[in-house]
């Protein structure tokens, strides 16, 4: 925990961001960004009291000057420290309903969540993670960015049509982020999250008739993305998929 | 040219819009919507000299008063009329550079051309062509929604993330309209433009090693663009790539 | 039907060969490949009495000696015709049911039909097809290879490997095929018949809940490959889908 | 290394299948499938030298009977062993040149060491992952079968044909399995291989402008293909692609 490696996380709360966050403060300070302090005390705290070293900052990630004033305060915290890892697990609203019923607004939420969002993030987190490829001593692992997609990142399902239009949207920086980036040492991964993630929002919910594991456990998404951090330069992986066992795909 | 089906073509100008226009003029009285006069004008003026009938809407597709205004227009123009095909051809702004170079701003010009555009033009169509359905005499062709895609919509490329984003999201949006519609007999299909279109602004561009037929005709997308809506709705083709036959893909 | 071009339909029978060829007998000569007599007969008579020019010719597609045969016979019957389009509609052995309960023989029976059985139609028309590109007087459409695909070309479902096998196998080949012989003037195209046909061994089948036009029309389909062979080679389409207006996809 | 589980891997020799097996038997006894023994026997004499404990049976995948046979032998080696892993790593033969001068034995070839060889392996160890699916004590982790695929896996390519008609029929295979294994508890993972892998064979060949780390380390494959056997049952990834970091792509 003394490196001078941090990551950053996007999207906090009480799901993947928060596993996210628990496993990337095993070994890098964390800096965890959530629209309201309320997404994010508590995992501050935990990682605190367990020895780590987390601290929240709220921005709206659709929001540049937001994005740009985080990483102000980013930059003081850790004035000596280089980018190992940014997650963007942040997301537009999600509204599943027929098209005719949808507002203009309810897009330019979902874009602003999603491709913007991500933007944002990438504009500011891309020249850091540039600028730790060859610092000395090296990072542990290649400079890592990491995406966080859905089902709908590849399928537009009826209703769905503006949740599928931000998350398309982010698919495709994704890969142009990878395709620029990764020739330059930057690790850029999408991940589709094709399953109901088992989190306290959807424990009522009835997934795949109740079956134990179901549901995607926040811990494993998180594990996945510690994995695409630790992969070699020589194998990166663009993307992949992550569903239950039981999921009909 | 005496019935009372019409089309609506969004995004006319020198390429692919008049193409397109002058196609659909030869079976319906077309509306031609484009921010400026001076992108229909002339195209209105052919159409009508030739023994068609068009009128041009300036409509900026991106601002959701803007569209609704352009179909008051043209339901006082057509007042009897029934939405017959619904052309989307419209764009955000194309830049290719270096992502860290890209704004924000131009993100969202991206995104307010292409699905922002897209959405306000089929909440003002979709009704108009579920209308069209059932109407006696039915018409010619099953109702038609096409939208025009790129290359982008499938590849993000590198230095062309805020572009792809755009065009990304407007094939989730067509995908989800098709999945909707379709079976209310409305049929909604995407097209994959995957080449340089031959059009003035292209003029000097060097294309295939500047082979004959190295880039695309408009009047080639334009015949597509008619076939696809003339399929028959046991067999709605949902998305097909079209390039010229020397283009590298 | 003077014309010195001819065109062959591999795999032709009730459905979609039969369409097919029908459609082309009325602008070129054909030449109808199937394994027995009993499946091409009827359709030779048909378009013979119509005033049309067909021959039969029996042929295991999957059996390269058996193809250079039919192309021996077909070029004694038109020998000085030149080849306009070739469409291969033939296919494996369809087989839906556990994999465990599959066969390898029943892999290979797919395999035959459907990679092999285009191969050895490909070696024999590819050839044909150059030649015919800048024949003089020139064909009336750029010369065009046609291939007829499922939803299995995209899609390995549960129980379906074998002949999804076979079906993605086709696709590739395809795709190379196009990106080959493209440049070289003929058209590679490649159609993914999403949904049930609706021919006689279809017809007792209950699909789409039974909704008018909820099974593929086979005349469609020919309609949509005629429509290939016409496309302009500033644009061609090397993939489209087609399906029911109420298909769910 | 007491476990009752055991791994099997098909298709070893000096790159991906030596080091894919070396990772495995880490934890596992393992059972080395090639045709001929120079292939294995190193890497057999290298795990039992190091403590580990692997046998090699000469098997050719592509017949049903070598590979039944293979595993009588391997059940007589693991008479109470459960298998934990089986990896396919084996292929067809890879030729590159004009289609027109490819041959049917060629694409049999690819046919018979890709799809064919897969389906074999698979309806042999198929049973045996599932019959370790819910045996007492539990098997560390779900039980596995994964695939090595390619570029060619999802893009036929021009002169690549026969090669990618093998890898996409693979690639089906895969799916459909995954898609019926599965929900059964067995993880079954598709790994695109995209780029050339450093090994002895390719040691002379310049890649991404022989720049470090250009080839893939095959080390690097193997240590994805253990983090996939190791993912939790709810988080299955289907299908990864991996690449080095200045792969065009």
């Amino acid at each position: 925990m003394a490196s001078k490696f941090y990551a950053v996380i996007a999207g906090v709360g009480s799901g993947t961001g928060r596993s996210v966050a628990l496993k990337f403060a095993k070994t890098y300070p964390v800096a965890l960004l959530a629209r309201k302090p309320e997404s994010y005390n508590d995992i501050v705290a935990e990682i605190n009291q367990a020895g780590g070293r987390a601290i929240g900052i709220s921005t709206d990630t659709s929001d540049t000057k937001s994005v740009v004033s985080a990483f102000e305060a980013i930059k003081k915290e850790f004035p000596d420290g280089k980018l190992a890892a940014a997650i963007y697990n942040a997301s537009g609203g999600f509204s599943r309903k027929p098209f005719l019923e949808h507002t203009v607004e309810e897009l330019q939420q979902s874009l602003a969540g999603s491709p913007i969002g991500l933007f944002n993030f990438a504009q500011s987190t891309v020249p850091l993670l540039l600028s730790s490829v060859d610092v000395s001593p090296p990072p542990p692992y290649p400079p890592t960015l990491i995406i966080t997609g859905a089902t709908a990142s590849v399928r537009g399902s009826a209703r769905f049509g503006t949740f599928a239009a931000g998350k398309f949207a982010v698919r495709a920086l994704s890969q142009s982020l990878a395709r620029e980036f990764g020739p330059q040492g930057v690790h850029v991964a999408h991940v589709i999250v094709d399953g109901v993630i088992d989190i306290p929002r959807t424990k009522e919910w009835s997934v795949n008739d109740g079956k134990d594991d179901g549901k995607i456990d926040p811990d494993a998404i998180a594990e996945n993305y510690w994995y695409l951090h630790t992969q070699h330069r020589s194998s990166f992986t663009q993307e992949l998929d992550i569903r239950p066992y039981v999921e009909k795909f």
